[in-house]
């Protein structure tokens, strides 16, 4: 299995952490978002991915591009340690809570956007900062209150062992820490995130423990 | 079931389109996004989905959020007429062309996030648009490529019968033309989207077909 990952990547972040929390070995192939005017855009890479975008995992058939997709398929090829829980319900609110994240609040501090905001609007440092702040602060606060009234969070956002929830929030944490997010209003994420940091499976996934980290 | 839903949101739309083509019956329950400061933050709803998100879904239990959540769910527990391919690689394909939309598109032209633009960062009307533009053509661009180079388009996204992928593409049309994209780029959606607009199921989860329509 070959994964097409940047270190600094919060969706290739959320797949690593899944391939190691099921044990699965993979070969990372780096793919520099900030090259050659970004080699993910290149045709060597819309080869892989048609649609330019990481991460993208090969595992023998087409590419398979998003990285909640890629977790969903490998947790159904490989259902050992399951990545999602028995029950739909569950199964329901851990892609609530994933989506949550991705969808809601991760794209709107991408990369790509965050250079608009600097190169066709001017928008200063500072108004970038509160960018990211106000929608990292409104998912992070959505999270909390979903991990807050609810019975089923537990040493981990649903139950004792990590899911394609804490995948997705580890990521986002240590974007948060990195662009400074006072992380005092959400103590359950807190929590949760220190449980995760302990485990291998996120210590493997880091940024700073991967190959092509700067 | 109840349906909590806006008529113009467009993860509720999907969510209609979905329950309209698994032939569920539903309550829909409108909640309206711009009046009280939007009804989505108030007690009332938070107590439904403490996220304060559309849409969310009660079956019974502690209510769903998120769109692609809840259509997973319906799907799982109402397993005719599916919504995702029988095959692992299958499925992979559909989620990641759903999320191309829910993750990196719809998101960037959200309501709250135009507010900002507008409110806070004092963009002109001229540049609002162009942001949209920018965010939209981007992700269907991206789209229409996963579709262009897979034999596995069929009459709608993936094959002769609507899936998730469709669900998610209809409403970001309909987006799209709201804000007058022009979508001859994308010769793959404008066709896949003329087939789905001639399904009653699409056509009755319409915005203006909505009790709440303004």
């Amino acid at each position: 299995m070959k994964l097409y990952t940047y270190f600094r990547s919060s969706a290739a972040y959320r797949v690593r952490i899944a391939l190691n929390l099921k044990g699965l070995a993979y070969d990372a192939v780096p793919v520099h978002l900030l090259r050659d005017g970004g080699e993910q855009l290149q045709p060597a890479y819309r080869a892989v991915n048609p649609a330019g975008l990481l991460p993208a995992l090969d595992d023998g058939g087409a590419a398979i591009g998003q990285s909640l997709a890629i977790i969903e398929y490998l947790d159904e090829t490989r259902p050992d340690l399951p990545l999602l829980p028995a029950d739909a319900a569950g199964r329901a609110r851990v892609r609530a809570l994933a989506l949550t994240i991705a969808a809601d609040t991760h794209p709107l501090g991408n990369l790509r956007v965050l250079k608009y905001l600097t190169g066709v609007l001017n928008v200063t440092e500072e108004q970038k900062l509160a960018w990211l702040h106000q929608w990292m602060s409104a998912g992070l606060a959505s999270f909390e209150q979903l991990l807050a009234t609810d019975t089923r969070t537990g040493r981990y956002c649903h139950g004792d062992t990590p899911t394609l929830a804490d995948c997705c929030l580890v990521p986002q944490v240590f974007n948060a820490q990195r662009f400074q997010l006072d992380l005092s209003p959400y103590p359950n994420i807190v929590r949760i995130h220190t449980a995760c940091a302990e485990l291998p499976a996120f210590q493997q996934a880091h940024p700073a423990q991967q190959p092509d980290a700067e």
